[in-house]
């Protein structure tokens, strides 16, 4: 049997040759990790490589993604589907094995990282995730849910604040199943960190709550003990702070950061390589080595024994076992439309003004029960972003049996939280914070569009709106940022009706986000036509018509649609033919046919106006060059709200002028 | 004498007074604290009413911005020009006292605060301006420089990962004049903070290398003693972690999250001051205490020494004391026009291909020696950001005279520090991340832009073309995300003399953040007219014009100048009328007068196709409907940038077809 330091130079020299050959990536952290990957892949860690998605594996993040050969490696030492050609085409392009790892559940990738700090926070998710089920399904003798998540990070994850954020989140709620090792390498891209990152890290995670231990990074026996350790503690998550050494054993270039992002070259290659004593051509693992990484007889074995759990439990609790499956599965219940339509139904239902996040929350109170699946929390604004109902039941570290978590001040983290929740299968998450500090949260917002996770992004206080709390808390280019973002779908509903539709649009989107801008303030409910109520799904409407052909189309969204109803009923009975159509979702109504979209916005009509609080620049496409652009393009004000719109400009008198100036033809 | 319990009476009195006049706004906060800033505001701080641009006052940052109603008390208390009429319009439409502190040195608020942990963070940049300027400036027996940085921070601040990245590098730093009082109430918006953020933060700060100690938040003589010890301990920066009540003495609302964000209500006002003895009416202050509270005398003779100091010092090095005073008034130096010329002569000179990130470095290796206030720094990427140059030196924990900060992997902590460093004058900082990365400092940027700040953003590898590591790193929608924020200035180069150009409009640009978009990969140079190269600086001009008028005119923007180059010249040898348009800085070109913008882009001209390797959302207000975009509007992928480039249709080739379909009058 090949040693566990023979084991780990597999790791090694692949990921010196892979990037070598590429001429491109990131060798010395998985040389440095090499040992401690080797002992928990082998040891420890719990998967199937032929069943990648078996629901009880352990879950495994590389939050130092830039280390990926190390993962890829693993992937492909232990068997999973990953070739030794893919190997040879790290980081070109149509590749699997891409220069950052990405989601990919065919070749065990459980999450895209790169973007420093967020891996560490989406493991907080999975391991939120883990408890939950457990919580929910598990019973005597019967643990179906049971695993344990492992992330790697690096000096860069621990500098970025969302490890904050997320580490924190984790020790108040002692998440004991979540295993983190940190890469304690000293060396970062500008050098040795002790300059700049000087944290006695392991003393910030005791202040955590979190379970501490300092190895030798090369000290397999070391490693494994710690392990053993971790997985016993099971109050507490783990820190395991590895000392190790960036590109090691490269003997000119171990230590340095020269070895962290590019190609060692092939002399030090090959002087590393003599080192570790290895002498087979690039890309060849001897027969001995490969045997003895084959995980795959260990993994059917270990999934076999869930398998049989499972029909145990299947035949014990049949209704919690398929309830199981669905939620795993991620489907919808087999009543959901039913759910939806009692939405729809009880927003119909609404006369007086009410404010979207409001509506936002009774759509909620409405769903939520009828969706164990959902899992709402808020940035520490639960009172204010209505996502707190009637049922809902807040987790806390001695019961993970609720449906809600008061996430604190932690935006990014909350979000990062939440891809995990929603990677791990099993939930979909929703969460709270006001539209401006989607800032704070902005790059994971981002890898729940890039990875298509089904989360919901409850965004309240969406304008100026909001009022006194002033500049700093009004969203001014935030709606046209999120959806500038690709595979981001955002809703800003007129009203409750829109509200409970953008819910139900949001729920069953299951291949990206949606974010729900929705107002602090109120706004009235409009009547619509039994075509318009239909066609409200479709993302844009026609909401109020004219007699004939339009001559003049107004768009608007959200809390500014009730001034631009104003505005076009004024001119139609001063005899203009003009149409108001609604548009809470761009991207929905953009997939629509060519001849929809023609029959609510004719190309033929070029007065247009548009009504939107908040920046103008992205309406062009809908206005033309004949357009008119209502909005605001500078920071908003404190005072009242109705004051502060009145301020910039959004009054129905306003659009008024607008309706006018555009029909005669006036440039903005 | 009133006692220092009476004297803080004051500020709870009329922070509950103003809130439940404006009816909105945070009473908690100022009440639990306002023995913590009698005490610093009345014994300890300098500063001076009466000239709140002191350049060596104290600076003092809200951190928790929403308490704002403590910062207005205390400035109307002391003698600032802020009128009891303006505490009466608290949060009204066009006070200056809004609903959180806005940036503005003529009633001394030293930085707009409001979202969480931002404070915390700017004040590193203050704390680190102090130290610099101090190292630089200061003599033998003339400390011309010599202040401290006092910053007010709550519990959401330090749930923010914000304060992990600012607090860790000012432990690296070792930032000794810089203290902090955590407000430690326990209590948050979504209430008793304890079921979701149990961090040990003395332990936690510790762990970051501060000197902490820990206060009864409303014992005067414990707070006095905890600043005098803060004070002394000049080699770490330091937290007086307060235990206060939120609320506090409200008799139904202190300690519960009721007291954070809403007035008291009449009843519980009036049995408040009930219990504080106060009877006065409100919005009056018995002039007892308004007498002990007026700093006037104390500040004008506080400012007089050191008027006298710095008069010795202006004898002692006339030539320093010169420098300084323009420094600190934010001037550019004399030479400053030779400077200029000198970096964009150099940018002419280069003929080879070459990184638009390369021609960054090339300018600021020329610009750099000439301008001392310009202040460096990366989110640890310096070899990448080509932000480091032949004289850089780097600051360390033991020596403040360099000219360039290792932040570390802390992108928001880099930004919201260089806001500070721009706030506290004498400095121009720049600092470095990849383009895709600006997505975690995104409300800082925002913040800069809202407060008006001179800060440099170098966003390296801003596209695709960046290539093998892949979609988390491409940049798609930031460059439009940042062209959204209002009063934030875009520059996206396509070759060395444009990128020389963009770093001096960037430096002479003293009311708003700039951010330089900058390639990984290599572009060539261009040939320019004399009109041409004097056009630059309008942000967009033409670059290659045809005989007669246009017919079709074609905007391309950094990397993809190159693609539309070879396009029009092709099309030009086939005898069409196309003009290419460069477009670097559509904000500036946005600002040139009507007749210059007709003469590039003549209305006339419908045919238009737009080259941009980002989103094209927001090219059609210069596409018209009949225009063209070539953009993405997905992610990335991983691959070499140059195989990326066209798998995404960034060719020539296509750039050709596009103009023909233009001209065609075939729609996008």
């Amino acid at each position: 049997m090949p040693t566990r330091r023979e084991l780990a130079n597999v790791i090694r020299v692949l990921a010196m040759d892979a990037v070598q050959k590429a001429n491109s990536g990131h060798p010395g952290a998985p040389m440095g990790m090499a040992d401690i990957a080797t002992v928990l892949w082998r040891e420890f860690m719990k998967y199937n490589p032929a069943n990648p998605r078996w629901w009880n594996r352990d879950r495994f993040i590389l939050s130092n993604g830039h280390a990926c050969m190390l993962q890829y490696a693993a992937l492909y030492l232990t068997g999973y589907s990953v070739k030794m050609d893919e190997i040879k085409q790290f980081r070109q392009l149509g590749s699997r094995l891409a220069g950052h790892p990405e989601y990919d559940l065919d070749i065990g990738i459980e999450c895209t990282t790169g973007p420093l700090g967020q891996g560490l926070a989406n493991s907080i998710g999975f391991a939120l995730a883990e408890q939950m089920l457990a919580a929910e399904f598990n019973r005597p003798d019967l643990p179906i849910v049971d695993h344990f998540t492992w992330v790697f990070m690096g000096d860069g994850c621990l500098m970025e604040g969302v490890s904050h954020e997320a580490c924190s989140l984790a020790g108040a709620l002692r998440l004991g199943k979540l295993i983190g090792f940190y890469d304690n390498n000293g060396i970062s891209i500008d050098g040795q960190v002790k300059g700049w990152f000087t944290d006695d890290t392991s003393k910030r995670f005791e202040a955590y709550g979190w379970h501490v231990q300092e190895v030798d990074g090369f000290d397999g026996d070391a490693i494994a003990a710690a392990i053993r350790a971790a997985q016993a503690e099971t109050a507490r998550p783990s820190l395991i702070n590895c000392r190790t050494i960036i590109g090691w054993p490269a003997p000119h270039k171990q230590g340095t950061r020269e070895a962290h992002g590019e190609a060692l070259g092939a002399d030090e290659v090959a002087a590393t390589k003599k080192i570790l004593g290895w002498t087979t051509p690039p890309f060849e693992v001897p027969e001995a080595l490969r045997a003895a990484w084959d995980h795959r007889e260990a993994g059917s074995k270990a999934e076999g024994q869930w398998q049989q759990l499972f029909a145990r439990y299947q035949k014990a609790h049949p209704e919690l076992a398929a309830e199981f499956e669905r939620r795993m599965r991620g489907q919808l219940p087999h009543d959901w439309s039913a759910t939806a339509q009692a939405a729809l139904t009880a927003a119909q239902a609404v006369k007086d003004p009410q404010a979207t996040r409001k509506s936002s929350g009774a759509a909620l109170n409405s769903i939520l029960p009828r969706l164990p699946e959902l899992f709402g929390g808020s940035a520490d604004l639960t009172p204010s972003n209505d996502t707190w109902t009637k049922t809902s039941r807040a987790i806390t570290r001695d019961d993970f049996s609720g449906d809600y978590l008061h996430y604190g001040v932690r935006e990014f983290g909350m979000t990062a939280a939440m891809n995990g929740l929603a990677l791990h299968g099993g939930f979909i998450p929703y969460g709270g914070t006001f539209l401006t500090f989607s800032d704070y949260a902005r790059n994971a917002v981002r890898m729940a569009a890039l990875m298509h996770q089904r989360v919901i992004l409850v965004y309240t206080h969406d304008s100026i709106g909001l009022g006194e709390d002033g500049p700093t808390h009004q969203a001014i280019e935030h709606l046209n940022s999120l959806r500038l973002i690709p595979n981001m779908t955002l809703w800003r509903p007129a009203d409750a009706v829109e509200t409970a539709y953008a819910w139900t649009a949001a729920i069953e989107h299951d291949s990206g986000p949606t974010a729900l801008a929705l107002t602090r303030q109120n706004v009235p409910q409009f009547a619509r036509s039994a075509a318009a109520l239909e066609a409200v799904r479709r993302g844009g409407y026609v909401l109020l018509d004219c007699p004939g052909a339009p001559e003049c189309l107004v768009m608007a969204t959200g809390s500014e649609v009730q001034l631009a109803y104003e505005a076009v009923q004024r001119a139609q009975t001063a005899g203009r033919r003009v149409r108001l159509v609604s548009l809470p979702c761009w991207e929905v109504f953009d997939r629509q046919d060519a001849s929809y979209r023609e029959s609510v916005l004719p190309a033929a009509v070029k007065a247009r106006v548009s009504v939107e609080a908040g920046t103008t620049g992205l309406w062009w496409h809908y206005l033309g060059e004949a357009g008119q652009a209502i909005g605001i393009d500078r920071f908003g004000a404190s005072g009242k709200g109705a004051e502060v719109f009145k301020y910039f400009g959004f009054t129905a008198d306003h659009v008024y002028q607008a309706i006018q100036d555009s029909l005669s033809g006036k440039k903005s």
